[in-house]
């Protein structure tokens, strides 16, 4: 594994004890960040070691994505402006029935090549012929928390959380360790309480987090309320679900009840603005779960319904909806939306030692360019990167100690003949010529 | 002026009458488009004719910025996260007192410099030290609509409306007849009645718009029901504001009577969601406002309180505020958020032929990028342009029929010149050493 030297750069650690910006070194060493340094403090070293000028970037975390359906990017457009029933039901689950893996695998790289030249380094997902994914994953140098989606209903439930078992003993832990995997029961209304109570054994047996959707729409919990007499988060609360370790994405729909337990469960929460705002789902109430001390992360949902994969723009979202919505400038200020996108998310997926600028984390980073107008002037580096900055700033990617992407170009992966691929796969799944 | 033929393009010509998209030629003659062709009918020209080979990009009307204070972005990241009170009161006050009318003229093309890039063809301005404004504006081949902003109190507040009118009898229609001027009373509660009243009988007399900014706080608002006993819009009624031409800016705060008033009036809105959430100052009701046939464009605000001035951000964030504030997925579709953005803005500033690719009107249109992962797959051209692309992905502009902006350059600006003059004024301005 390289050794690399990123020399005088502006540096963002997203690190409490360290709040805001400093000019610096970062060594990298073994796939961590083993030193850095503050001007006019430099970094020597005596052995071999690619140095990279780094004069003309911001250093930061990479972005961390905490929930998504990457091969959902074959739908990206398909179907917009609909009501949520419609868009599913006579849409999306009409060409997600004709997938298959080898469009699982094109989509899925195509969504890496777009999340890593936005600065992503880090996505969860929840979908289907999850080898293929996790194979996109090891090709293509990310890092990924990876569930096959299991739905507890209909013949294929039994072997279904079987197959997600098979997944976590063929995959957990390859790519050099980039991949880990999880277990991921889609949701309550998709997952009756007799199978997920198997899969809560599961994961207790294999020490295994959950990805789950919560509480996305008002009807689902309304739902819930008729069927079972409570929230979708108190009858998780009741099965033991929380007693696992638990990745809970949208919770959009949250009284202070559901609140209050999931602060003492210490259940994560994927929030993700775009996709909820886009569906008519609604607004989490993300000022209230900081204030319980919840650990939010943040996620683009699957490209269908954002339809980028921007954490970015997620991040201003998430900043600006809690401000505006609550009609108090100081909620999420900058150095808190940057750490939502790097660090609590890398804690929500329970990854260690991820998401933030630190000797001894992995050397998961990314390069901004600070030579575009909208980088002028610059007087406040968190401030800039929240609200000004944006995915197509992105000049360098490193995850794990490896480059990825330098100069804007992506160094491993055929971005041409996965966008050609995967473009020829989406006309013929949607029956829609390419246009 | 330069007869240009674009070949082969993916045009959305954001006209209701030909909704969504086709392949086809734009012919451009003086400053206008004079036709267009869909295939497989092909454009052909005799005389003399720059031919641009637009197989590769997206075209589309250029972004119409209606509210905005352009020479702010000096402040941009200067002060953020603060209560509104102290964000204007101890930051934004003290050193826009400091600006001196140089400072004015490089802060607006470092402004007009993001915008041009960033696919805007005509922005709104309000601001003082006007006659640099439109030294940038006639210099940058950019439209603009512009006005001295107005406060009725204080010593300066006679000479203010004077100098007001005489920026209109030196500008309007220079440039070509790129430069627009307004009168612009600043609001309510910095222009008292009697003021307002001198305003709009210059107004008047003048046949001129008014630029204004409306209820952008829930504490004006109250403010006005205290010493007025009614909203500001009722109040503006009452004064005679709306028997002139109004593009009211913001508009936050309105009841039912506010919105009945403003229909009926057709005062024009420039809806600003970016700045009104990151001030904390709350959610404008668009959904009401279209329904009531009331004309809505969009803006950026300034840029101290955005931090940037991208218009494909501002669409975005009308459209998923409208769907998820009114948990509507279905509200604001593609189409009409692009319209928002272009030809409702143009009317919204009582710009005509402006905002449509449609044959005789103004030649202001953009070019975009296909080519980008998020670009793939490219199923529905309105829905990218809304809901995946982005100010980066702008390759040309032209304005008035002149190339603005190739392959992504400026052609006639000094980008690397005006960056750093600005940023030398705004390390002063704020005494912060440039980062």
């Amino acid at each position: 594994m390289s050794k690399v030297l990123f020399s005088g750069a502006m540096i963002v650690p997203v690190d409490e004890s360290r709040p805001g910006f400093f000019t610096g070194d970062i060594l990298v060493e073994g796939g961590l960040i083993s030193k850095i340094s503050e001007f006019p403090e430099r970094i020597t070293t005596e052995t071999e070691v690619k140095v990279i000028d780094a004069g003309r970037l911001i250093l930061m975390p990479g972005m961390v994505n905490t929930h998504g359906h990457a091969a959902m990017v074959l739908f990206r457009g398909y179907a917009d402006d609909l009501p949520l029933k419609e868009w599913l039901e006579q849409k999306i689950w009409p060409v997600e029935a004709k997938l298959t893996s080898e469009d699982i695998y094109w989509g899925t790289l195509l969504s890496i090549v777009e999340m890593l030249k936005g600065g992503t380094t880090t996505f969860a997902d929840m979908y289907f012929y999850m080898d293929q994914v996790a194979q996109a994953v090891g090709e293509s140098g990310i890092r990924a928390v990876l569930c096959r989606g299991l739905i507890g209903v209909g013949e294929n439930s039994a072997t279904s959380l079987q197959e997600g078992e098979q997944f976590y003993r063929d995959w957990h832990g390859r790519g050099a360790g980039r991949i880990n995997v999880t277990l991921g029961p889609h949701a309550p209304y998709t997952c009756p309480p007799e199978f997920l109570k198997k899969v809560i054994i599961a994961a207790d047996r294999l020490h295994l987090p959950l990805q789950i959707h919560l509480s996305e729409t008002a009807g689902e919990v309304e739902a819930c309320r008729q069927e079972y007499g409570c929230s979708p988060i108190v009858l998780m609360e009741r099965l033991g679900l929380f007693e696992q370790k638990v990745i809970a994405a949208h919770c959009v729909h949250l009284d202070d009840e559901d609140i209050q337990i999931m602060a003492r469960r210490q259940v994560r929460v994927a929030h993700n603005p775009g996709s909820n705002l886009k569906l008519g789902s609604g607004v989490a109430p993300v000022a209230k779960l900081l204030a319980a001390g919840v650990t939010v992360g943040l996620g683009t949902d699957g490209a269908a319904s954002n339809n980028n994969l921007d954490m970015f723009e997620e991040m201003r979202l998430a900043a600006l909806l809690a401000k505006g919505i609550n009609r108090d400038p100081t909620l999420i200020p900058a150095d808190k939306a940057l750490r939502m996108a790097t660090v609590d998310g890398a804690a929500a997926l329970f990854l260690e030692k991820t998401g933030q600028l630190k000797e001894g984390f992995r050397a998961d980073m990314i390069g901004i360019s600070r030579e575009l107008p909208h980088a002028v002037p610059l007087h406040d580096l968190p401030a800039h990167l929240l609200y000004s900055a944006g995915a197509a700033d992105v000049r360098l990617v490193m995850v794990d100690g490896e480059m990825i992407l330098e100069k804007g170009e992506l160094l491993y992966l055929d971005e041409e003949k996965i966008k050609a691929e995967a473009a020829a796969r989406a006309a013929k799944l949607t029956g829609r010529s390419e246009t």
